[in-house]
This record gives structure tokens, C-alpha cells and sequence, in this order.
């Protein structure tokens, strides 16, 4: 019974997202997810290093990857359905299920902050950029502290 | 010498890439690109099913679909560069890296095709993202056909 109401309240979850991330198998969901975050991650990595210094700022190449976060912000969530918690590798903790409405939350707090990066961005300037990039790391940070092993 | 000619035209490719993808080791560019090629493919599969009718025609997701197609149509290839042929298990051939300027034609063929798919889904007219998955899918699949193992 706990388990299915669990099941259920996931079930009403995942209707909220995107109705394009429908997965085969819970592997598909898992890689795609990753695949996600990936790319994500990627590009934000190159904002950060433009903002902490560690790379040339760049406002064109700035933009491009504000875009391509932003594009991508959406996408992780639907492929942590309910019994994608294995199938392949994946740094997943058990609280992204059993605490899907704290995970949600986190994700919302993610797309809201990424079209302010991108706002950011496109006005080439780097004191914007770096005024909107540190409350966007932290919606990661919060998020992968809660929900992501090491 | 024929490997360092081959590095330098590898690298002058490269430099037609977007600055924003670099990267610290042959398997993140790897993972980067296949992350990129999924979250592409996941999105490309739900219009090809919509195309196909194994799923009920919704144009908002169509829309949404290619939205994040075209969005990531120009990325995975900067994940290509020079020394990425190994590291973690890929299906790319060699001929990715000894024949690598039809490989970029390919991918800008892709890069191509993916505005025509995406302006026919925002008509939200289902004939015409018919008529434009067709060329949008054979530039996938001659890419695949030609540098992808199985």
C-alpha cells in the first residue's frame, strides 16, 4: 500500500513533465538523463571558468553556452521516472524518489535561474554574467548535495 | 609525418568548432558527444514516432522535440577532436578521424536540416514535419552508416 501510494504520487509527477521524455527502458531514461546533465554541466563549467578567471572571456562563445544550458535546464527531470533508480551505473541517491517533491523543487529552482544566465549573457557583459552565474551554481550545488552521490 | 599532417588538419577542423567545447580529457569529449547524441536522438525518435504514427500526434511536444534538436544539432562534433577514438567505449569508426572532412560534412548537413525540421514543427502542421523528418533522418542515418559501428 506504501508503496503503491508512492508509486501514484510519482506517477502525478511525472505527468507534469515533459510528455517528449517517454523511455523504453529504465537504461534509456538513465542515459539520457546523464546525457543531459552532461552537456550541461559542460557548458556551464565553461561559463564558470570565464567568470572565475580560469579561462579568456569570450561574450560570444559566454552566450552560446547560455543558450545550450538554458535549451537543456528542462530535460534531466523526466528521465528520473519512477524505477530509474538502476539499470546502469548512476550516482542517483534514493532520495530523488523518496523525496521526489524536494527534488522537483530543486529542478524548478534550476530553470528559473538559467533564462536569467542567459539574460546575462547576452548583454556580453562579465560583472552580469557573474552576478547571475553564483545563484545558478548553487541550484546546482543544493541539488547535487542532496540528490547525487560522489 | 603523415601523423603529424593528420594532427594539424585535425586541429584546423577543430579550430572551426565552437571555442566553448574543450576539454580535459578524451573521455569527457566522448561522453559529452554521446550525451549530446542521445538527448538529440531521444527527441528525433519522439517526432519519427509522431511521423510514423506509433505515437498520437502532438504538436506542442513536436515543437518542444525540435526545439532541442536544433538546438543541439551543432555540439556533439566538437567532442570529434583529435585523440578522442578511445578511452571509454565508443562506436565511432577511425574513418571519424581519417576521413574527417566528410565526416564534418555530414554533420553540417545535419546542421542544416534541423532549421527546415524545426520551422515545419512550428507550424504545428503535420504534413510538413513529415516532409522535413525524411532529410533531417537520411542525414542521421548516412552519418551513421558511414562512421558509426554497430
Amino acid at each position: 500500500m506504501h508503496f503503491k501510494a508512492l508509486a501514484l504520487a510519482l506517477t502525478a509527477g511525472a505527468l507534469a513533465l515533459p510528455a517528449t521524455a517517454q523511455f523504453a527502458k529504465p537504461e534509456d531514461a538513465i542515459k539520457y538523463r546523464q546525457g543531459a546533465l552532461r552537456v550541461m554541466g559542460h557548458h556551464f563549467g565553461h561559463i564558470g571558468a570565464m567568470v572565475n578567471g580560469k579561462a579568456p572571456f569570450d561574450a560570444k562563445a559566454a552566450q552560446a553556452d547560455a543558450e545550450v544550458v538554458a535549451a537543456l535546464a528542462a530535460l534531466p527531470w523526466a528521465g528520473f521516472g519512477p524505477g530509474t533508480d538502476q539499470g546502469v551505473p548512476t550516482k542517483a541517491k534514493p532520495e530523488v524518489w523518496s523525496d521526489h517533491a524536494k527534488f522537483e523543487e530543486h529542478a524548478q529552482k534550476l530553470q528559473a535561474e538559467t533564462p536569467k544566465l542567459l539574460a546575462a549573457a547576452r548583454t556580453g557583459n562579465l560583472d552580469q554574467i557573474k552576478a547571475a552565474f553564483g545563484p545558478t551554481a548553487n541550484s546546482c550545488k543544493a541539488c547535487h548535495d542532496s540528490f547525487r552521490n560522489r
